[in-house]
């Protein structure tokens, strides 16, 4: 039986707009890409938990089934709206501003894990409501690792809940900035200190085009991101990341330290072919060679034989 | 016969504000930071060319004799006075403002290289007039390597003077602004490929905290900087990376890509002790256990074993 990753998050509707353009409503969605990232590991089974309105294309769902997604805890309401977001990203790419949020059917989710996966080995709690992602802690059977991201929307509306939800996982992503208003420390040494006192053993900080780092007890790993011609559109780049991180833990069952390193390179690798096109369209195309040639780039671009001074 | 370096650069008093507190006038300039970085390494001797005045301290001179810095190019001016700099880091430690310059001696310096470095095989050109730069290379017969800092300054002031100068070496290191505004282009890979093309075959691309890029031809090396629990003053951290990596490159006498890569990791290791104290306090201090065990953290912080995906 292989082994199963169980994601929540939202599947949705984006509008986004980049200098180098603008969509209609594409495919989005945290759990979207989260599923996408861990569909390039072929030994895992991963579980969507979500939920969709009744105007979600039923071409959008045969497009996450043939990537293997069970989707049974995918929740379609019948006269409901899928959830919606709209964003404008500066000219840095490092920035943005949300357009329009349509919370629709995301507003009163309840949601259900499917039998099939409430032994999970790995649990990937995707960015959304904390009260939705304590109500999936809650339906599990004493997984191997619960990994979560969130974002400052939740630290400024629901912070107490958000924090009881951080008491309950294993590893926290999420980025620079968000470390320090979560912590109140400047420093990202100290922040992810203060970060694990408050449960998680693992903290990852995220700080998009100048890589990702992983705190555990007194070591630390950095991943940097992979210097990129161009970045099209981010969207997706933090979700891609965590199922790349998961999806990989998974894959492996080796929750060590150590492994966790290529864990990161892994979501670092991912993430970096997220943003070349807009939205899922890279991630949907990507293969398996592609990927495997730029880790052999992320290898390269890292790696190094120190002499010590003498 | 050691190898030999040959820096130029200025000698300076700096006064320094930060959040964590002031200094007087204390030694400082690009010079001293790259040598005090360079005597890190026993095989090689440095030549220092640069300038002084009358008020500076005999103390100070002592200081660097005692690190081995050959000083037959240090020239003092009789009743002159030392180039003075004055600067205030915002909180974020990212940012500064100057609030004094005076050029002093520096304003009319013609350097001269003491016939016992003019075949010395490393150059290192620190950030000061292009026009002194220039005048180095010239006395210099053919060294292995030359490399170049330089700083939006003389990017603002005497574009095309520079352009003579980064047209003549074999390294440049600037910042990630620097970088931009040099190729006007925002992507760092297209920079450096701009900024090759006009001379250098090494671009280093220095981002601060967020670590430093090493590029040449089609190849990428990335270093992440230490990340530290406190960061008490950045002056000199880019001078120190400088001296960190062309001593590095003169003592072990390798200038292939590859070895390259050593150097970048021992200037970062370096710059990440130089910013913990005021000045050239804590590099001062340095030995060489202290440094070496950082290198194994720096190791440590990078390293990882893939497994590809399958």
């Amino acid at each position: 039986m292989s082994n199963q990753l169980l994601v929540v998050g939202t599947v949705a509707f984006d509008a986004i707009e980049t200098p180098f353009g603008k969509t209609d409503k594409i495919l989005g969605g945290a759990a979207t890409f989260i599923g996408l990232a861990a569909s390039q590991f072929k030994r895992i089974e991963t579980g969507i938990v979500s939920v969709i309105g009744e105007d979600f294309p039923e071409d959008y769902i045969q497009l996450l089934k043939d990537r293997k997604m069970n989707l049974e805890g995918l929740e379609q309401v019948k006269g409901g709206k899928t959830f919606f977001w709209s964003g404008k990203y500066h000219n840095d790419m490092n920035s943005r501003d949300t357009l329009d949020t349509q919370l629709n059917v995301l507003a009163d989710f309840q949601p259900v894990v499917p039998e099939r996966f409430k032994n999970a080995e790995i649990v990937m709690l995707g960015n959304l409501h904390p009260g939705v992602q304590l109500s999936v802690i809650e339906q599990v059977a004493n997984p191997k690792l619960i990994v979560l991201d969130t974002m400052n929307f939740w630290m400024d509306t629901t912070l107490e809940l958000l924090k009881k939800v951080i008491a309950k996982v294993d590893v926290i992503t999420i980025n620079d900035e968000e470390a320090r208003q979560l912590s109140g420390e400047y420093s990202l040494v100290k922040a992810a200190r203060v970060i694990r006192d408050m449960g998680p053993d693992y903290v990852v900080i995220k700080k998009g085009e100048h890589g990702a780092l992983l705190f555990h007890k007194e070591e630390m790993f950095f991943a940097p991101a992979l210097p990129l011609e161009e970045v099209f559109d981010p969207t997706g780049a933090g979700d891609t990341f965590a199922g790349g991180f998961s999806g990989y833990l998974a894959q492996t069952g080796d929750i060590s330290f150590k492994n966790m390193k290529n864990a990161i390179i892994h979501g670092s690798n991912l993430a970096s072919f997220c943003v070349e096109k807009f939205g899922t369209e890279r991630m949907l195309q990507l293969n398996q060679d592609e990927v495997n040639e730029r880790l052999k780039h992320f290898k390269a671009l890292t790696q190094f034989e120190i002499n010590l001074a003498k």
